[in-house]
Formats: structure tokens, sequence, C-alpha cells
């Protein structure tokens, strides 16, 4: 059986990616033979400029071109509200609704236990040393709605209110159906959430 | 909103890849961020030493190194067997199985009227004339089984029978049920194709 070197080569690496698996791989090679090799090389030099370019934030922990991100930066936003978010990506998430005008404070994961992380892996102390150096009065905690998420999004409550003198107010992303759904669709756990909490309108 | 422009174009290039929406661009930028920095170099590396290093090979279509592919060049292979594929990929699915030892013949696509694809715009004319002066005795065509795939096989039959004092035979694939699924989901014509090709055990 004959194989081409540089295909392989480009196929194995193609394979390394999460969700490419080697037919995926296979095709994407492909089609890379279709490409413009202009197109070839801007894909692979965006590629090795964003993961050598990109840092992250000193302050918030997300992503970042210099020391400090643009959203800490940026002397419009308002001080005294931090978002919470497990992972740098879920900022994205976020600023895409353009609603959010605080800051965000990115934890670096969540806690647990079955994966040996806990409350001294994340940038819990941080997050403290913010919320009081910053007089933050809100923490808007955005961890995700599974266990480990609400596991961590309850300690960071505990942590937060036993801060001494301090009011700040927790807060917690709203769970219930999402839009554009259907009702029969949604599991029955998110169905108790949205029924626990119903609004009057 | 803020964006991080390096990470926007990184996602921008990958969702022009086959398959790769925006949120699969994300997912896997992030996921280049987490990766070692020389991981990233030898995924962008391999990407364009690929583009610009591959070829197609001068007698049968397929990918090669050089003008001409380990496969023509091998003098272990038999030489008066050719099998015609639409592709040059399939070259490597049937490789894999390592049980044919013929050689190979790129069409590079199907008639398709609806594409404008006509017997002109394929390697037809590069493949009766191989047939001549390879003295080749057996074609096998390994057209995909759709419409234009059996339009090109009924085409391919007709002019390579019609080549003057050659009595090359000319083969098919079989079509049947693949191995490893159940009958029940079989669509008919494929259930209609494995029983009219049923053979004797």
């Amino acid at each position: 059986m004959h194989k081409i070197k540089l295909l392989d080569d480009c196929i194995h690496e193609l394979a390394r990616l999460p969700g490419v698996g080697r037919k995926t791989a296979a095709r994407l090679a492909m089609h890379i033979l279709k490409m413009k090799p202009e197109d070839v090389h801007r894909l692979a030099d965006r590629l090795t400029a964003f993961k050598d370019n990109t840092v992250f934030c000193s302050v918030c922990g997300g992503l970042s071109e210099g020391e400090t991100c643009p959203i800490c930066m940026d002397t419009y936003r308002e001080p005294h509200v931090l978002c919470v978010v497990e992972e740098a990506k879920d900022i994205f998430i976020i600023e895409q609704t353009s609603y959010y005008k605080g800051r965000y404070h990115v934890l670096g994961g969540k806690i647990s236990p079955l994966d040996g992380i806990g409350p001294d892996n994340l940038r819990i102390a941080e997050l403290l040393d913010r919320v009081q150096a910053e007089g933050v009065t809100e923490v808007i905690l955005a961890t995700n709605p599974d266990v480990d998420g609400e596991t961590t999004a309850i300690y960071l409550t505990r942590r937060l209110k036993s801060i001494a003198d301090s009011a700040v107010k927790v807060t917690k992303l709203a769970s219930g159906i999402p839009l554009g759904t259907h009702i029969e669709y949604a599991d029955e756990m998110t169905v108790l959430r949205a029924l626990e909490s119903r609004r009057e309108i």
C-alpha cells in the first residue's frame, strides 16, 4: 500500500484537533489541495500568529493581545460589576449580546473533585482580591449549569458573602427553556428550573 | 463589544474549511490556545508543506510528491489492469484494502450535465490513450454508484469497447448491502441491486 508522506503528515496533524477524526481530516486535506496557495498560507499564518501573540489578561484572565485586555482597559465599562466565567471563551458569548457593560473574571475552570480540581487551582483568590480592591458591588456568576458549575457557584457565593465589611450582591444567570425551542424537547430538570423561576408578566 | 483581532482572524480562516461553522471554528481556536506552541507550528507547517509540495501524477492523475507517483513507478504492480476513479482521494480508500495490485487512472470528476461537466472536462482521452499504449487488458470502473457516477461508467464502457482491435475487459465494483449493517436500514435500490447481483455460495 502506497502512501504520500506529505498527505499522511497533514492528515495526522489535523486528526489531533478535537472533533476531527481521520475521515474528516482526510476530507479537510483534500480541500486544502483545492484551495489557492495563498489561502492555505494565510490559514497557517493566522493559526501561528494567534497562538504566538495571544496571552491572558493579567487582570481578568481573558484573552488579550497585550498585558491588559481591551475590556479591562475600557474606562467606559462599569467598574463595580464583575461577571465570573469558567473559561476565557465564555466572555465572547456574553459580549455578543451587547447587553453586559461590566467587567469579567475568568476562573480558568470549575471545581471538579473527580478531575482533582479544587478551589486552589482556580483564580478564586484573585477574584476575592478584586472584589475588595475594586469596590465591586455585584458579582454575576456565569458558570455552566452543570453539577460542577453549580458547585462552583455555591462555593463562590459563600466565599463572596464572607468577605468582611462587604455587602456585595451575588447573582446568577437564569436557567430555563432556551429561546427558539419547544418545551417538549427540554429535559425535566430544565422545565423544573423554569417553573421554579417563573415570573409574573 | 470587544474583539480580539488575532482570534477573529483565526476563527474566520478556520470557518472557511468545509464542515466547519463559526462555533466549531471558535472551539478549534480555543483548543489551539491550549496546544503546545511547537504543535501549532507543526500543524501550520504541514498544511503548507502538503499544499506547496503535492502535485498530480503526470501519468495517473493521483497525488504525488514528484512528477510520477509511487504507484505508477512501482514495477511490481500489474501494468495491464487499470482502476478508474473519480478523484485522487479515492485511490487511498482502495489502497487501504491491500487487495488491488494494478494501477489507477483519475478522471478528475464525473460526467454531470447539470454542473456543466461533460466528457471533455475529464481525463477520458488520456484513459483511452493509456489503454492502448500500455496494452491494458482490464479496466475496473470505480466511479461512485450515484446517477452521475453510473452515467460516467456507462459512457466509459461504450468508449472503451469501441477502441479498434481491443478486447479490453471492463468491470465495475459490486454494489450491495454494506458489511456490518442491517438489511432493514438499506435503501430499496441497494437491496434491489444486491438481489440482482446475488451469487451462489
